[in-house]
């Protein structure tokens, strides 16, 4: 549904995590209504393995939010509520390869995602124009094996002080200690070049290339301490054939990483994924 | 979501439809609630265009229906409630070629669509063994220039005594009346084998291969009393090159045909299709 | 390309691997032409990182088989020659479940797979009916943990006195001996019901809800003595949200479980697979 | 296949046409091996419609070019023999939305397509400063009702002056003369937002949206007399649903639409289309 931009301000999300039970749909929905809220949009997931149970509410107009706030804690439930405005402060970390860096400033700069790019964040330069052109600020960090923990502190400073509330990894070639994992834990999101579980870690389309596979895909995610292991959010693939060199997976891996990578920040933004158990519910 | 079958019984849709204003989500699902019902699902939609809001909700355990009507009503907004049980009474129409209907009643067959197959009924024998196969009744109505109004009848009288509430055309190569099509309004179901509104009409495949198209389709729609422009329920495309001749389009678009009509005629077993303005809300 | 069916006993297809070098193309085609063929379709591959090179003539009209055959030797290459008349000998394994092999009898009986199916082999009875209305032999050979071995030296002696040139498993729940794997080696499709190489073995459909992959997909190979490692001929995925229970991931695979398997087995009957290092090229 | 650039400058693509008959394949693979040719890749079409033939031959090594077109010009084909090196001329225009052209500069700039690109030139302003981050030249020429025939001369006059070999129209959103047309005939590509012949002319996505259909496309293809009537490339589409909005089917297809053009725009640059009876031969 497209949000009336003009109305940013008044957009409110409501998320609700809670134990499957009678009455949480009417209950919460009452409680955005006696608030004041109108409703725009409601979601819900039941999660049959687990019985845990999630929704998603939508709505502008909300003239009472600590009665909303109090409503919501008599039914019990878990819940955040976020304002659509101001705009979320995204990050995006990359390192050499420039086409996922290059599309997201792009989208950015065109108003696809509701954020604010503080600061593009590499070990390299190789972004360093592309940035500038797009108007954001752009600080190279290198780093080398005795480096690593000194480079991570200045980059953690950096989002500290930029006030970050999403990091993108946007192919940063670098694998984040488990503290900084910790301390944007569910708001680091990376972009990993291979329909995963297949080929976690590094090389997927070479290693995609040797088993001769007939697809090749891209998976977005949130990191985790286990590498590759945390919940994804999105995933495409494409047909290959045995005409494809490994080049030519990679040429094409790049179509789908950028636009794989993109909706997964772009749903994030907007409040639409919530993580139950290692998995992602999207509301799309 | 998947369906708990043991409790088919006891499962209730309700869909709404109204004007956009406040208040509508929160009113409905209170009144659900207090008729006893536990709410197992709810999506809603509203057209910026047209203003209209639609919304489906499924729920079990109803124990007041009078008074559930009676909130409604008080609502002033229009609905429809439906009981997952006993299943509705679809007929299949086809002629000479049996990939759809055969894909059909082996989906009936399986217990993928939730529907009971009161007969099928076509103007060819071609698809006689392959019902009988399936246990599924059979009728033979054929028909010529001459006797097309009272096949016609016939055929309605089937659909009458059976008291069908749904009926596919698998591929049914007879244009129906008007009359036909407004006895059946909103719940007649047809293939198209094309993207519409591409090549509507006769031999699309014919057509696309002179076009020189890259790809072909499969739409799924309502029947309306102007040929191939009823409310589009579902579609899908799939690539094709200069090497695949005509007859390549035809058995490469039976794939798309099958999967597409069955996804179709699901969706609108499962409540979860509404018309409004001449496009449909698909509640997946 | 489609064959014309009236001439398709005077099609022949010639399949070459060798080195890559200089003159063979030229060298191929210049002594099919001197044998009396008119060429229809040629395709090559040439393996960039193993420096094999492989290729498939199509031709009518040879006069003079000795004559190609000397020249061919003269080349050097290795090759091998099939007449598309008369159709391959194919044998379908199966089990319980019958998406698949309802699938490839009904694509064989309306003349969508150039090959003759000899029989349908299952040690269960789930297909018999579907066989017969097809009208191909069905024969039950129930197995246990006991008669494992015997029951397959049986499925061995009915293929070999059936003529039979390719096996098809049709979700046949059974694994294979070496001995039977290597009696019809590069003969044997076997359809898994993953995107390979992620969810080998069983339960993929599980596992990948327990997972939460935003992906199914499904993997049709060639069968080799280690579970799930041979050659993949194609490969399909389809996009399943948290709303997919495991019901529905199973529900969505058959759907691309039989399209990925027929593909696989029509271009293996069309003389279009060469299998080069564990990798297959699929002349399209 | 992938192309080995160190040997750009001596790979050499042969495009042959002519009535389909006996002995052509063997013919033209002799008399390329006869000019010292070694054969990368062959690839050939027959058209069963109307009996037209064609074929492409990547060659390297060629010592005697004169040898060879004697050789092909006694065959009695018709040909082009096109040099990969050095890369052709490429000139994009464009207007206010700069998805395209910066997708198209991007790409060129880490050599994923075999061009120079001589220069952009638009009637806006828009992305100008994006070419310039590419390094690339940019020409503003704007453009009125009453300048329009003197607009295009000067855009004429500069493709002249760069020596242009294919003009890529990458959402320009004026219509070309007939003269234009006629002069780059077959080397005008355009991007049309819909997939054609569904939604020709314009605003297709809103006639899309009224449609209520569940897919967007978007179809590249050269640009003829008629608008939207030339020989399409390469289509493709992707699905939409009831909550996608006029905006949300713009920013969907604006993927499409990039990536469309530029796998049109590679096929060719790399001289793998062909055009036969006002369709395409797309060699992949």
């Amino acid at each position: 549904m497209k949000i009336d931009r003009d109305q940013d301000d008044a957009i409110v999300r409501l998320l609700v995590s809670c134990d499957d039970r009678c009455g949480v749909v009417a209950g919460v929905t009452a409680a955005v209504s006696a608030s004041g809220g109108n409703i725009l949009d409601v979601d819900q997931h039941a999660d049959p393995l687990t019985g845990s149970f999630c929704m998603r509410v939508a709505f502008e107009g909300m003239t009472d939010r600590n009665g909303l706030e109090t409503a919501l804690d008599e039914l019990g439930i878990s819940y955040r509520i976020h304002r659509a405005s101001p705009l979320a402060r995204m990050a995006i970390l990359c390192s050499k390869q420039t086409h996922c860096v290059a599309d997201l400033l792009w989208r950015a700069s065109i108003g696809e995602l509701p954020a604010t790019v503080t600061r593009v964040i590499s070990n390299h330069t190789d972004a360093e124009q592309l940035a500038e052109t797009f108007g954001y600020q752009y600080t190279e960090l290198p780093v080398t094996k005795e480096t690593k923990a000194s480079q991570e502190s200045e980059v953690l400073k950096l989002l500290e002080d930029d006030g970050v509330e999403l990091v993108v990894l946007a192919r940063y070639m670098q694998v984040l200690s488990e503290g900084f994992v910790e301390r944007y834990a569910d708001r680091i999101i990376n972009i990993h070049h291979s329909f995963l579980p297949a080929f976690p870690g590094g090389r997927p389309y070479h290693r995609a290339f040797e088993r001769g596979v007939k697809l090749i895909g891209a998976t977005a995610h949130y990191v985790t301490a286990e590498l590759d292991e945390g919940p994804i959010i999105a995933q495409r693939t494409a047909h290959v054939t045995h005409r494809d060199g490994v080049e030519d997976l990679i040429r094409k891996g790049r179509d789908l990483e950028r636009v794989v990578l993109a909706e997964a920040v772009r749903m994030h933004l907007e409040d639409r994924v919530l993580i139950e158990n290692g998995r992602t519910v999207v509301f799309e």
